[in-house]
């Protein structure tokens, strides 16, 4: 099996290969990390692993890793939200054209390769209900969600036409990722638990009583390798789905935080609202029923307790 | 006021430029339509109009007709659904890469001019509820349907950023169409009235109790202009919205031309079924609750008998 990742040596890409190159039973032969950076050294020191590293927007770079004899794609990179807010133009170039490059690769293969597309729930936005269901219209009120409802809607179409066999997944926000944080609007939902837990502050940009739809990354790359291993069967006339995730509030989380590591660890979230931050984020909404979702077998984090003490023990110990 | 419409030599494209000029209260000082053909005679010898004849997703010949000054864009141009079916790259360039041109072209002048989109009800497709709302995921099983839905989304993401003031209309099948079939799917619906009446035989590729969603190319033209005239706090957070129609089945419209021309007329239309046409038609949905239009003052037709005598007036006499 051949196997592509864009945004491969991203935090979720790296715990995907991985998951992918210990699960013998693929008899993986390559997988290709598409990414600006290089992957860590576990990853680039598997002989089955081939970085590719580069502009992940270049046409040439993708057609490197995603061969006439490559099976699956997952296409995870992305300029995320704030960033594609902050340079629209990039956004567009990323998150957009590389999408239809990897498509167009894809197409002209003729291979018919799966392909896994990360969109998010950022796609959701403006009016919406106080429970989005599976039949909500998807009106982003950021660029970001925009690009990702085009790159779900040009997947369905490659699918339907037979170009490939795509899969789009609305994921949640991720807690906690590990790391430093990024651009995403978002990024303070793990920095919050990450930060207190290794000593440092963290600023919360949000108010407490503020809802967010999470999932962990342990969920998440369940989730993805799912997406890939459900038959076309099983997705019928759409190939987009929102994720299973749960609902809890910012304060909440700094509660679930207290409970594991004491009072002292949780006094260190700081309070300091945002308004850039607070208008993308309230935007998005926090309650979701998966029906769906639920009915093809996708997994769900128990709570935000758990969640804390998978971090721990996957990341800080 | 300057305006550029293209597909400004088709048929919609040309009832909107005929109703624009004749409304002096615009003050029009110049009209481009840009189109693959010339417009006819009586808007080429208005002093007022610039035929821009050539490609429509040529960047240069969009730029002569959508210039810094121009005040409004009605962009019409299409590749319809059974054509963007036929020819997935073709459609894709019009449908997708020229909207984005327009969008471009517009945003880099920096006058942010008013741009109103036909999107279409082929938006629309897959499990659909018996009544689409509103609130209807756009999950189209077609590729213009898709293209026409990622107009949509961009339109609104440019609104949204100030780049143009942006409003996406999704067009029911239009009856009556004068002039000659197309390549559209639903060319038929026009075809089954127009060539009985001027003695001609139509063929009709779907069984009479297809229903469909239906607006006249008076009420089109309305709406379109309705939609342009709104002030921009009318849209709120969703510069898209389904127009107003009327349910009526493929059997009725010809008991409807009945009625009006007598039963020899009515039995010029053939039934003869054709399964590439029914797959596309069945997949639109047929009955719809506008509620949002509706507040919004957009026009509805009273039914099917009023829409053939409006036709027998406007194209007939």
């Amino acid at each position: 099996m051949k196997i592509a990742i864009t945004g491969g040596a991203g935090f979720l890409g790296v715990k995907l290969a991985r998951s992918l190159l210990a699960d013998n039973a693929l008899g993986i032969e390559n997988v290709a990390l598409v990414d600006m950076v290089a992957p860590p050294a576990d990853l680039a020191e598997d002989s089955r692993v081939t970085a590719v590293t580069g502009d992940v927007a270049d046409e040439d770079l993708l057609a490197e890793a995603i061969r006439p004899d490559t099976d699956s794609v997952y296409h995870l990179a992305a300029v995320v939200s704030a960033g594609a807010e902050a340079d629209f133009d990039l956004g567009m170039r990323v998150n957009l054209d590389a999408t239809r490059t990897i498509l167009e690769i894809a197409r002209r293969h003729g291979n018919r390769p799966k392909l896994v597309f990360a969109s998010s729930c950022a796609a959701y936005g403006g009016e919406l209900p106080e429970v989005v269901t599976d039949n909500q219209q998807l009106t982003p009120q950021n660029s970001y969600g925009v690009q990702k409802a085009i790159g779900e809607l040009l997947i369905n179409d490659y699918s339907r036409k037979g170009f490939l066999d795509g899969r789009a997944l609305r994921y949640p926000t991720v807690v906690v990722r590990p790391g430093k944080p990024n651009k995403a609007a978002s990024t303070f939902a793990s920095s919050i638990i990450r930060e207190p837990l290794q000593g440092q502050e963290a600023i919360c940009p949000v108010a407490p009583e503020t809802e967010m739809w999470l999932a962990s990354p342990r969920t998440i790359v369940a989730n993805t390798r799912r997406a890939h291993d459900l038959p076309a069967e099983a997705w019928g006339p759409w190939r987009a789905v929102a994720l299973p995730g749960f609902t809890t509030t910012v304060g909440e989380m700094v509660r679930a935080l207290e409970a594991i590591a004491g009072p002292e660890v949780a006094a260190r979230v700081k309070w300091q609202r945002d308004p850039l931050i607070e208008k993308i984020v309230y935007g998005w909404p926090a309650r979701f029923e998966t029906a769906r979702a639920d009915a093809m077998g996708f997994h769900r984090d128990p709570g935000m307790e758990p969640v804390i003490k998978a971090f721990i023990e996957d990341e800080l110990s």
